[in-house]
């Protein structure tokens, strides 16, 4: 394993492939512990949108242009919903076939194996081991909306969330959930009809969600560009309001792609903010926090499962099935036994 | 306590809003456990779908339909979004004016409070107080799509997932997702241009996602109706296949709604499935477990916050982010650190 983790520090891609299999099937710890005082270097990009918004060929057109500023690229396409879609799949064909050959982006699919816990655990890991390895960009790519977004959004330093015209007439409420993740906001396709109100719209609902952001908006009137724009004071402590950002990334024609210059400097900018102050830090310390509480909990069960014989989880799940004890009076009956066990070790 | 868990079992409403706030801010568990031997009587429905599939009219037509055969009919409507969607308040505003001073319905909303476990958790405690309090029917409403609920329809014995035509050309995918947690597809907004093809894309993706139910297709070729017919035998395990219902349900006139007939007869149907052979039984069991695990951790983490010094905790996440220690290696001891003060009491 210790060759394994030297060799993924001195560039090899080969290495990097073995382990990634290896953290995602749990058994890496030892090379996890090894890898760690390499890691906080790289920029985390989190891209996140529902199906049909183009995130995959954003994704393709943002890695271009971070490989034209000599930049390595990892990306993780986190697919949290089934085995059964397809989309991330497809995602990727295109990926590699722009990729390929271009040693400088490494990319890897992570699919749902049981748990979405345990998936965001694994993507948390597999970051990790890209930032240790020496990639300057990572993006994380996921599917779907909702809680597992959150999750792994978690991970990012900057999250993008896509949005593009025409995807329904109400979607709006399930935007509302999604926005208080948003670092950036991107709606993407917008040479299509009803751009323009997709944008309306997402301002309107930051000027609803964010009050700040009303002051923002009539202190600056201009298109949103740099850190002073999107920063407010707020006594010592800066705030950041998420800017609009129009995008064209198409995977037919790369060429084609508009927009993709000042989303970059709008992620720079981001970049620049978390690293104004102390906020960089405290984003780290919160999801570290966050992380150990993770830990610790998976870490529970697992010594819970060794110490206490199944037989005592399928007496007790019977019983609270007979309605004989309440889940609650199991619980504590359970931790009891599991103390007395690991005294008598 | 004790005296408000008897006003809720007579059927008091008053006592039953108070003991649900309890529950909600966690402060009921002696209530719960005094309840817990009167639960596992009540149909427990999940309705979910995206915002604009007509969820909260559904919901409401349903409902109606219930009283009609006098049953009565608790309401959940959770909404694992932002506080800051006001689509549940929304609907919940239709549905307090369709049934007004009708004491055989009772509405409670639940908001993301915190974290989504602790969501899902309360919605649980929430289904077994409706259920002692005497409710025949429980109908848990979600909005959003995605792991949240999935977690939250677990809850339930029947799910539907409600869809609606012409939301936008390719939200397949995340349908992908959650086709999974269906027991019944439900096409709403039936009369809209596009149903006809939504209704084809839903079996069809049925078809990819559930072999046998190719053979069913195959062998039952009218409407389905019965239990008999989306059941397979598989050996002696039978298999519930998802038959797809359409709808129109609409707040304006509900005398306008159809399809609801035929809906409930299928929610029957598939009521009656679970209860052959062992069905319903190891549904219950499993979600048991599921609740039991969950459950243990949470209150793992209340003792370990009480045990460690939170001097500890931090002096801990300090050594990782200056990447002197990694997470696992803090989660060991802090889980030893725990042990060592358990034994000392």
């Amino acid at each position: 394993m210790i060759e394994l983790v030297q060799a993924v520090l001195q560039g090899s891609r080969r290495a990097l492939a073995r382990l990634l299999t290896a953290v995602e099937n749990g058994q890496a710890d030892p090379a996890l512990a090894a890898l760690f005082p390499h890691t906080g270097r790289a920029q985390v990009i989190g891209i996140t949108g529902a199906p049909g918004t183009g995130k995959s060929s954003l994704v393709n057109a943002i890695t271009k242009a971070y490989r034209a500023q000599g930049l390595q690229v990892a990306i993780i396409a986190v697919d949290p919903t089934s085995p059964f879609t397809g989309g991330a799949i497809l995602g990727d064909r295109i990926r590699m076939r722009d990729h390929a050959g271009d040693s400088g982006v490494f990319i890897r699919s992570m699919a749902t194996r049981g748990s979405l816990g345990g998936l965001a655990r694994a993507t948390r890991d597999v970051i990790r081991v890209m930032d240790a390895a020496g990639f300057e960009v990572i993006l994380v790519e996921t599917v779907g909306a909702g809680q597992s977004e959150v999750d792994i959004a978690r991970a990012a330093q900057t999250t993008l969330v896509i949005e593009a015209p025409g995807l329904g007439d109400d979607v709006q409420a399930i935007k509302a959930g999604i926005l208080e993740i948003a670092d950036v906001l991107v709606v993407n396709k917008a040479d299509r009809p009803g751009a323009t109100n997709t944008v309306r719209a997402l301002k309107a609902m930051l000027d609803l969600g964010h009050p700040a952001s009303r002051s923002a908006t009539t202190r600056h009137h201009g298109r949103v560009m740099t850190v002073e724009r999107h920063t407010l004071d707020h006594g010592d402590e800066s705030v950041w309001i998420p800017p609009v950002i129009e995008t064209i990334a198409t995977s037919d024609s790369p060429e084609g792609s508009k927009g993709i210059t000042e989303l970059l400097e709008t992620i720079q900018a981001h970049q620049a903010f978390l690293a104004t102050g102390d906020t960089r830090r405290k984003q780290e310390r919160q999801r570290l926090e966050i992380e150990l509480y993770d830990r610790l909990q998976h870490e529970f069960m697992e010594r819970l499962r060794r110490t206490i014989p199944r037989t005592m989880f399928e007496d007790l799940l019977q019983r609270i099935q007979a309605r004989e004890i309440d889940p609650q009076a199991a619980v504590t009956l359970l931790l009891d036994a599991q103390l007395s066990a690991s005294e008598g070790l």
